[in-house]
């Protein structure tokens, strides 16, 4: 089986040009068939202002009603994926850029209303949020995609997908990565890789140098139980084994300026 | 040969919400191999205008500095394409949305400044003007849209071209449509078709029931001999017949609301 390479880079990194170029020169020499998956972070945010619209925030999350969802197609299907797109073909990389709804790659659908705790919400009690146009996804055309990848295009996908009944959504771009890298393991040996802003997990948050090389199902359970894995870091790692339970080799979390470098933590079964 | 036909259709009606969903109708009707080429019309200057950008314009035409490339981008390239993709893919219309730099299907250089007369620019005398990052095209990658065809897929473009230096251009649609049509001369008998806000090439302009229903190179020397045809119906039709010269079976002039019907006026060699 040939092995591919899905890598996922925030909106932090997509949002410097200089920054930008230095991840799309890395990812130009990554070896073997690829994938890049890109957030579109505060840019959005920013012109969403420009345009006198608000960004509504609950627990982090933004609130994604008709007015946002036109900005972040603009700016994550346009501005951000295109420029990508232009620099990498620069860089003699034959690349696409698709949303969910190109070749209907990606179908999901609107997020239903959900339960958002008092604390979380900023609330007195327990809110019901709607979310607005978020899409929760149902599927990957993973065979499209490599029939493309096969006559040498390298996809580019924006954190956009479609509900088929004509209504774009913002998606999550760790999800997108997850998806696309579980929707192509029936043609590839994958690896999907998290740029993330730190060198990896590690065993002491303060220091940089205790990156854990290699994680497990076991290894998880323990390190939870220690302690040492908390937060924002086991929903991660819990999302990563259930990639790997559907097939994706494995998961790397590194740094965006280590991508095709032996070094992160990886994340096996 | 296979058939197929590409429609090129302008920003008025594509910015309108129920006269888009109108054509997208249309154009799913259309029986065989298809593309679809949108312009982006005045969409971009009011979101420009929303910003803070002012659009110079010199004759008629758009000066395109780098923060109006950058809405251009968005607009075009993201929230008029994309949703129109959505919208074809509500209609069974596996559609897939591309500039120029996506797969390098449309190559382009930036325009040198050129010469404008001191009447179009306004100025006392002729002027040299930079229209910006505007692009002429070089060339269409006709083999590589034609094998997408071959797959059931429908191309949708946007008027954004590349250098191949990383650098998005802004590109006049009704090129883009030509260039496509050209490009994919080789491998299908191809239509293409520009929809006009009148029924087609009319022997009275008041009258819009004077529609010529044919017109061939010779046709065209005496009409324009005799003052029946004028201004800018010239350069479209001698654009429609340089097509021909290039390998296009036949381009037709019509009105929006009449793609797939047998109106408009047929321009063959």
């Amino acid at each position: 089986m040939n092995k591919l390479t899905v890598i996922k880079v925030g909106g932090k990194i997509v949002e410097d040009a200089q920054t930008l170029k230095q991840l799309l020169g890395d990812f130009s020499n990554v070896e073997g068939a690829k994938v890049l998956v890109h957030g579109g972070g505060r840019s959005a945010t920013k012109i969403a202002t420009s345009l006198g619209i608000e960004s509504q925030m609950i627990g982090g999350r933004r609130i994604t009603d008709e007015d946002m969802l036109r900005v972040v197609t603009m700016v994550y299907g346009g501005l951000v994926n295109k420029n990508i797109i232009a620099n990498l073909q620069a860089m003699g990389i034959n690349a696409l850029g698709l949303t969910g709804a190109d070749m209907n790659v990606m179908r999901s659908h609107k997020r239903p209303p959900v339960k958002v705790s008092a604390q979380v919400a900023g609330t007195a009690e327990d809110a019901i949020v709607d979310f607005g146009f978020v899409g929760d996804v149902d599927q990957c055309d993973g065979r499209m995609l490599s029939q493309l990848i096969a006559e040498g295009v390298v996809p580019v996908m924006a954190p956009l997908t479609h509900d088929g009944e004509g209504h774009l959504l913002n998606t999550n771009a760790d999800t997108i990565a997850a998806e696309t890298a579980k929707g192509l393991a029936p043609y590839f040996e994958v690896t999907l890789v998290y740029c993330f802003e730190k060198a990896g997990v590690l065993r002491d948050e303060n220091d940089d140098n205790s990156v854990i090389s290699h994680i497990d199902a076991n290894d998880f359970k323990q390190l939870v139980a220690e302690g040492i894995i908390q937060g924002g870091m086991i929903p991660k790692i819990e999302n990563a084994l259930s990639a790997c339970q559907a097939g994706v080799k494995r998961v790397i979390i590194t740094r965006a300026d280590q991508i095709g470098k032996e070094s992160g933590t990886t994340i096996t079964l």
